[in-house]
Order: C-alpha cells, then sequence, then structure tokens
C-alpha cells in the first residue's frame, strides 16, 4: 500500500492533492491511501467540511524503506521527519526541485504551474479517466487557494484552464463566491493560539551553497494569507513572541511572518530582530517600521520571496 | 534558445533523446537545439548513418545561466561540467533521481522505464502529435539498445509497446535484424585506442552517505555491450592499463568494466585491483580469477550492478 502525503502544516492544496492522487492511482490499479503531516487549516476544514468528507488520516510512523508516493513538495524539510529512510516511487508536485534524490527509477512530475491539482487534472486527462464531482471540487479549491483565485503571480493559464474545466463537474457555479466563502472561512482565525497561527503555513527554507552544509542557514516562513488583515496586527505582539519561541525551538537563523492581504494583494511582514529587518534592508531594500515591514506586492513566497532570499544567500554574496 | 543534451559519453539514447526531444519542443513552441557532451559510439554513428542525418553539435561553452534541458541523465557527474551554474528548466530522464536540483520550479518528466525513448513517445501521444519517421526509428533505436532487444531486465511492458507502435512508423520490417545491425556496429571496435573503448559508456557514480561527502566514494563503471567479447578479452592487458589510467586521470576509489555479451546475456567483469577483488567478493559474493569476475546474468549496471554497490556503500555497512 503506497502512502500519499502532502508537505507539513498542510494547506488546502497538500490535503487535496494526496486525496486526489490516491484515488487516481488505485483506479490505475495501484493500491495507495492518503494521510497528512498535520492539522488543517480552516479553509481545509471548510472544503472538506463542504464536500461531506473526512480528512486523509495523520500518516502513522512507516518502516524504512516504506513505499511513500509525494504531492505538493519534495524537499526534506517540509516532509516526515524519516523521509531519507523511504523509498519515494512518485512525486507530483509544482515546486522547484530541492535535495530529493531516489534510490531507484520513479515516477515524477514536476510542472511549473500554480498548484498540484492543475497537474492531477491533467494527469486525469492523459489517462483518458473522467473526473468524479469530489476529486473535481478538492482540485478547484485547491487551484483556487494555491493562486488566491488568479490574484497570485504564480497563477497560469493552465490554472485558469483547469478551473474553467472543473467548476462545472464540481457544481460550482459561482467560481468568486465560492473562492471568497474559502478566503472567508480561512479568515476566521477566532482565538487560534498565536503559535498555531504562525506555523498554519510555515515553510522551513536552507539557503546558502548546499556543497558547504556548515555554511548554510536556515529560515522559517511563515504565512497568513487573510481577508482580514486588520485582526491579525491586533495580536501583532503575541504573534512575535511566538516567533521568537519557534526561532529557538527550530534552531532557525531567522523567522518571518508574512501577512497577505488576499483582497487588495499586499503582504506585510512581522520582522522579529535586528538579524531580520537587516535580511528586510537588504534582500527586499525594504526598511521595517514598528516590526512590520512593507513589501508591498510581493503576495507569493514561492515566486517573489524565496527566490529573492535565495539570491541574497547565494555563494559569492555576503550573508546576513 | 533552450539547449538539450544527453550525458557524457552519449550513448544511442542520450544522443536519439537529444534530437527527439529538441524537435518536439520546437513542434510545441519552445525554441530548442539539440547537442551531445561527447563523440558518438559505433552503434548510434550507425543509427544516424542509416538515417542519413548528422549528430548534433558538441555542447559549447554556455554562460552562467542559461536554460538548459537535461534528457537521459540528471546526476551532475554525468553531466555538464558546469551544470550547477546553468539554469535546468526541463528534464526528461528514466534514471534514479541524483543530485539535481533547480532554482525554480521547473518541467520534470521521469518513468522508470527502460529507455527515454519510451518516454519521449508517450510525449507526443499526450500532445497529440503525429511522430515523424526521424524520431520514430531515433526512439526506436534508442529502445532497442538500452534494452538489449528486450534482454535486459531493465525492460518494461511499454518499452514493448513502444517498440511495435513506433516500428511500422519507421520503416522498419524486421525489428530483430534492424537490432542485430545496430549491435554488430556497435562491436564492431576495429583499432578503437583502450581508453576510448573503456570511456564509450563510461559513467562515474558517488556511493556512500551524501551528507557525509568527505565519506564518499567515487566509482568509474565502464560497460561494453558487444556480440563479439572474444575480441575485447583479446585486448584485456591493454584494457587493464587504460583502467589504471582513468583511476588516476580521474581520482577514483575504483574502476570497473563490465563486458557485457549481448547474445548470451552474461557479463565478465575486468578487475584492476585488489580493491576492486574486494568489492566483488563482498558486493556480489564472486571470485575474481585472472582478473575477470564473472558476474552471470547481471547485464545491467543500472538495475543490478548499481544498487548492489549502493547497498554496499550505504550508511552503515562497512566501507572498501
Amino acid at each position: 500500500m503506497l502512502a500519499v502525503f502532502g508537505h507539513l502544516n498542510p494547506d488546502t492544496d497538500a490535503i487535496s492533492a494526496a486525496l486526489v492522487y490516491a484515488r487516481l492511482l488505485t483506479r490505475q490499479g495501484v493500491e495507495a491511501q492518503a494521510y497528512r503531516l498535520g492539522d488543517l487549516n480552516f479553509e481545509t476544514a471548510f472544503v472538506l467540511r463542504e464536500l461531506g468528507i473526512d480528512a486523509p488520516p495523520l500518516l502513522p510512523q512507516l518502516a524504512p524503506g516504506s513505499a511513500v508516493a509525494l504531492v505538493d513538495h519534495n524537499e526534506s524539510a517540509q516532509s516526515v521527519s524519516n523521509l531519507s529512510e523511504l523509498d519515494v516511487t512518485r512525486v507530483v508536485d509544482h515546486h522547484k526541485l530541492g535535495d530529493l534524490t531516489t534510490s531507484q527509477p520513479a515516477y515524477l512530475r514536476f510542472e511549473p504551474v500554480g498548484c498540484t491539482g492543475t497537474l492531477l487534472l491533467k494527469l486525469h486527462l492523459e489517462a483518458h479517466l473522467p473526473v468524479e464531482v469530489t476529486d473535481a471540487k478538492l482540485m478547484l479549491s485547491a487551484i483556487l487557494s494555491d493562486t488566491l483565485h488568479f490574484r497570485s503571480p504564480t497563477t497560469t493559464q493552465a490554472d485558469r484552464e483547469a478551473v474553467a474545466f472543473l467548476a462545472p463537474i464540481a457544481g460550482v457555479a459561482d467560481v468568486e463566491a465560492y473562492a471568497l466563502a474559502m478566503f472567508a472561512a480561512k479568515s476566521d482565525l477566532g482565538d487560534t493560539p498565536a503559535e498555531t497561527l504562525l506555523r498554519m503555513d510555515y515553510k522551513v527554507f536552507p539557503f546558502g551553497d548546499a556543497a558547504q552544509p556548515q555554511t548554510m542557514q536556515r529560515w522559517g516562513l511563515g504565512v497568513i494569507e487573510t481577508t482580514n488583515p486588520a485582526y491579525v496586527f491586533g495580536r501583532q505582539a503575541e504573534l512575535l513572541a511566538a516567533m521568537d519561541q519557534v526561532k529557538a525551538e527550530d534552531g532557525l537563523n531567522g523567522v518571518l511572518l508574512s501577512v497577505v492581504d488576499i483582497l487588495n494583494e499586499s503582504n506585510r511582514t512581522l520582522v522579529l530582530s535586528a538579524t531580520e529587518e537587516k535580511l528586510m534592508r537588504e534582500a527586499f531594500g525594504v526598511e521595517t517600521v514598528g516590526q512590520v515591514a512593507d513589501l508591498g506586492a510581493r503576495i507569493s513566497r514561492k515566486k517573489q520571496v524565496v527566490p529573492a532570499l535565495e539570491a541574497y544567500f547565494a555563494p559569492g554574496t555576503p550573508s546576513v
């Protein structure tokens, strides 16, 4: 039985892709079971509630050598802790290729599209398999989530076409209204503890020269995408305290929390200390005011924030 | 202009895949040009002569940041020396994933089939593009070459189906006769210098714990696939001298040269020194006699030799 799972701190794409890919493989004769690596965020919980389906179970401890399929991620820092002991036989992803290796030839399918869901739809079409209603809504929701309904610069033509194809199958007549309902659910953060908010869409990235591991830096980059940024900034002090704690717990060089205003397409990032302030200045040319750096329209961690940090930390350039 | 190329010491698949993928991309609106990383072997020269087409040009020095597409390989040790400075935007391959990373999301297409040609046919069919005669014969030749016309354990059902699909398009009525003509051309080694023979199908593999690069070993593994092994063993002394020299030149821990008898499906491997002899004994349980280790039916470097060496050098097991 192949275990299929998305990244740590799962978002709608990570959960949706695990469910859809496991079902696709099963239909193709490969027994597969979807899992998750953490709690659902409020948006994903909303999507599954709308569909009336359960979340995939938490991934149990897998024995070394177990066959696994990764979706929506490939870097070890974003995956299960014993990934290097497992046998990765399949990957479907839309991120850059990180430190993944395989022990045998495997099925790898990466394309530079906005969402794993877009790629999974393509796999259905290539296999001449009809898309089931539940799968259609999962993929649709994932694409709307990852692209912020086409607001993100990660959006491609293939994502737009996939949404146009999937919406009628999923029975979603008003895509904009559905997307806004998803974003509202995501923004309804209530009394969620600050550390949970920080870790909800949080990834650790290694930066620097991989050939000299001892010189590399590890940064934690959190994102809160919301239609209600005022709520988040109302909890700024708590969030900064949580960032301080997470930085120490995870042994990081730095931690940032970007608050992305979905509807206004802007990013104001919480800045913890002088280390992060220096990075904001040197990597983005942005001054920090009151522990907030205004990153303007840079709303995509993947396409706008991480590449700038990679360029900054690249070998041969000065580091923080 | 995207530069498309296969591995160092190109074989028929490396050359064929570069030509076919460059043409496919061009038909899809992506301007691409095929290149090679070395001299043609006699089999590939035969195939191109049969088709009346020129070899792709040698890859010129590319400026850092140039966009490249890799076919039939992905590990840096088997690629252009400045790969880490280039921008890998596409890979089509059927080998395990090695140390490749990309700076941006890319198109990666890996499947565990016997040949890149099989995968390239699939890309044509998915794109609903008719296969041109020349491309059909290139892919057909590559599949027959990589699978030794289905004798190799790397052969999959997809490879067999691809050959059945391609042969009529390529105008090859008698596939077995064509394969034998290819293998005869490959075996007609004449007065080729011993080092050229050794390097004709030669790859360097890193073994051990990638997390501790300083403890890793690098081995050079050459293969001569031939219908005339007596000719090769008639030049055993010369070949051993060339192995000794290549080992020193390339700064390797060890070097092996497998002489694969295509028609009898057997592998007798030339063993240079006590280091290699110890490896044959401990990794394969095979004793060396007169500097030759009889590896029996292990005719696939990729599927039978390299995995055994990886297991042997894996962290936690004793090393040579």
